[in-house]
């Protein structure tokens, strides 16, 4: 068995990567990946405006200026200022170019057509020099951004309207086991609710993965070959729950090695997931997770979120991690490196309890999972510990 | 001016509250918020359950038992053991009733039909009690939870398909300004193109609201009076961004008045957003966010999505916030309560540059906002601060 770090590295590794990039909607691009520079057309500001409601003027260190105007957000006038003249003008519009300073309307004392400023006045002051945020042929995004909605504003700032991403990957989650029912069925005695296809296309959903199918194989090594055999090729990422330990009827790893998928790795020094199996077979990877949810989910994000986030040519495929002090006191068991569920509160991050691969309670709860690295000793309240902010919580 | 957390409690306090339920697939329940609880109608699990690939059978201080058979997961059988009986079992498979042990495979030697213990036997070793995880009849997400992907997949583990949730609110964003320029369309001097209306939709999306429109109203008193008569009532919620400080032509506030919109507060002593406008007219609740888009949307997480979340009636209305150290000084500017963008890295949160209403650099970068309250002196590194986090970061 390889370590976590080894693994991870596989993954990367070996993971495709999508190369066919698309042309979309800038409102449409919400958690696409921008697969180049976004490159700013414009000067933004792009003009030299106004930062408050007041009155622009070019300083001559004298505090009396005569009104000729006003200036309104939206406004294209760029009045010629003389020495003594002061323009009215509003948050947003644009400075004249011979103004160099405008006063807030609140250190101004209005007489008929005349101001007379109450304060100093400093060169500059509330204007937003031209370009300040950022120039003409800057990059406003790097190639391999994420898009959240703020991005989206940010270039709809710069008056972009279309981007080019990476397409996203197609995805298929393959749930198996005898013991499956569909939710809506009645069980008989020794059946349970398939529950890690909903989980899984809830969670890829969340995090804007919206092509998910969801293929369900009884344990019948004939019927998993065949199952897989005729899909995979449809799919860039495969992600197989259950079937994936070395137990007499875990089908999928022996179906997936006659299909010809080669194994990268089979068993990972971690806790939950130690059967966790990875492999490829031209373009689709393919993931085994263990078949029981909070143990599946662990690896997904752990495992799954970063190489859906390599091949979408994104920066950052990990999930962010900090550094933060436990709330409570942890016993380690046993020797491989462990992902507790967590709860990130207070001042610091709370191990939950319920932290068997099967509880989805504590999963249900966690906003973070804690690592601890394979021979951890036992910790103690207060000590620092890498803490893995899940997604959407 | 009030200050940030009497705006915060006045508009949990008079915003509206939806109070139609509609029942919807769990498939689509994402980001909705559940209306009532959600009682679970079977154990879970449903029956004695293996945890490991092993041998089950009834513990008799003996070492070695006769193998009668074998169950995998799914099988419908319960056998009855003898003393000194054992079957092979799988993961997941019913433990029978006459079996109180399952020893892992790895503990146990085959010779024939004869398994021979290698270890000591404990009483439910190995065995998944019937209903560890939740009981017939118990709560199993309560009401007003938020639906995660997470939360999906729990439910679907006890057979729900369906849920009854709060209608989701309708959205309107009313963006103004006479220097608003749709992006795609060539700026004249003095012009900016409109990003509020992109971010806000886009961040609206991120949480799961779909339903938002846009609406753009020119600085024309008239014209904004006319807008809003005519599209208010159509709407749960109406954010209006730009227009709302004291400037001549910040036209909202009068048209607000105009139409019979209750003021509830106009000012609050924070920054950015001291020109927030909190209204209401039958059930619609009217924000007034300022035009600047990192403002804009720093109002919107601190007051905006709590009124979402307390309208779908969920139990949580507030981002989470946590106390974590400050990674960098920071001198503070003014009386006025902050939140700063920031970035929770490293072992604690680090003040980002270009804290400017108008920067918006800072607030793509941001996955926090670090709360000082009025007149807070200032903070140096190693100081425990409010972070507030943000959804989606």
């Amino acid at each position: 068995m390889i370590d976590t770090a080894t693994a991870l590295e596989l993954v990367l590794l070996h993971g495709s990567k999508q190369t066919e990039i698309i042309e979309i909607s800038l409102k449409d691009a919400l958690d696409h990946v921008l697969a180049e520079d976004v490159i700013s057309r414009i000067d933004l500001p792009p003009f030299r405006q106004s930062a408050m409601d007041g009155y622009a003027l070019s300083n001559t260190n004298s505090l009396t200026y005569s009104l000729i105007g006003e200036i309104q957000a939206g406004d294209s006038v760029n009045p010629n200022l003389k020495i003594g003249e002061a323009v009215r003008i509003f948050t947003g519009a644009p400075v004249p170019d011979t103004a160099n300073v405008v006063v807030m309307q609140e250190k101004v004392v209005i007489s008929g057509d005349t101001i007379l400023v109450n304060g100093s006045l400093v060169s500059d002051m509330n204007i937003r020099t031209k370009g300040e945020q950022i120039k003409i042929g800057d990059i406003a995004l790097n190639k391999g951004t994420i898009v959240k909605g703020v991005h989206i504003g940010f270039l709809a700032s710069l008056g972009v309207v279309k981007v080019r991403v990476y397409k996203k990957p197609s995805i298929a989650i393959v749930v198996t086991g005898n013991e499956l029912v569909r939710p809506g069925s009645v069980l008989s005695y020794g059946e349970i609710y398939e529950s890690n296809g909903a989980m899984l296309t809830s969670v890829l959903e969340e995090l804007g993965y919206n092509r998910t199918t969801v293929i369900a194989i009884k344990d019948d090594l004939n019927k998993t070959i065949k199952t897989l055999k005729d899909t995979i090729n449809d799919y860039d990422i495969m992600i197989v729950t259950g079937g994936v330990s070395v137990g007499d009827y875990d089908f999928v790893g022996k179906a997936l090695e006659v299909i010809g998928v080669q194994k990268i790795f089979h068993g990972v020094k971690q806790k939950p997931g130690k059967p966790l199996f990875f492999g490829k077979k031209e373009r689709t990877s393919i993931f085994g997770l263990p078949g029981n949810p909070a143990a599946a989910l662990t690896c997904f994000y752990i495992y799954v979120y970063p190489l859906l986030k390599k091949y979408e040519g994104a920066q950052q495929v990990n999930l962010t991690s900090v550094t933060l002090p436990l709330l409570n006191d942890y016993t380690v068991l046993g020797s491989r490196a462990q992902f507790l569920k967590a709860r990130l509160q207070g001042s610091g991050v709370e191990v939950l309890t319920g932290q068997s691969s099967a509880m989805v309670k504590s999963i249900v709860e966690a906003n973070v999972l804690v690592f601890l690295p394979e021979h951890s000793s036992n910790k103690k309240k207060g000590e620092n510990v890498k803490t893995i902010l899940l997604p959407n919580k």
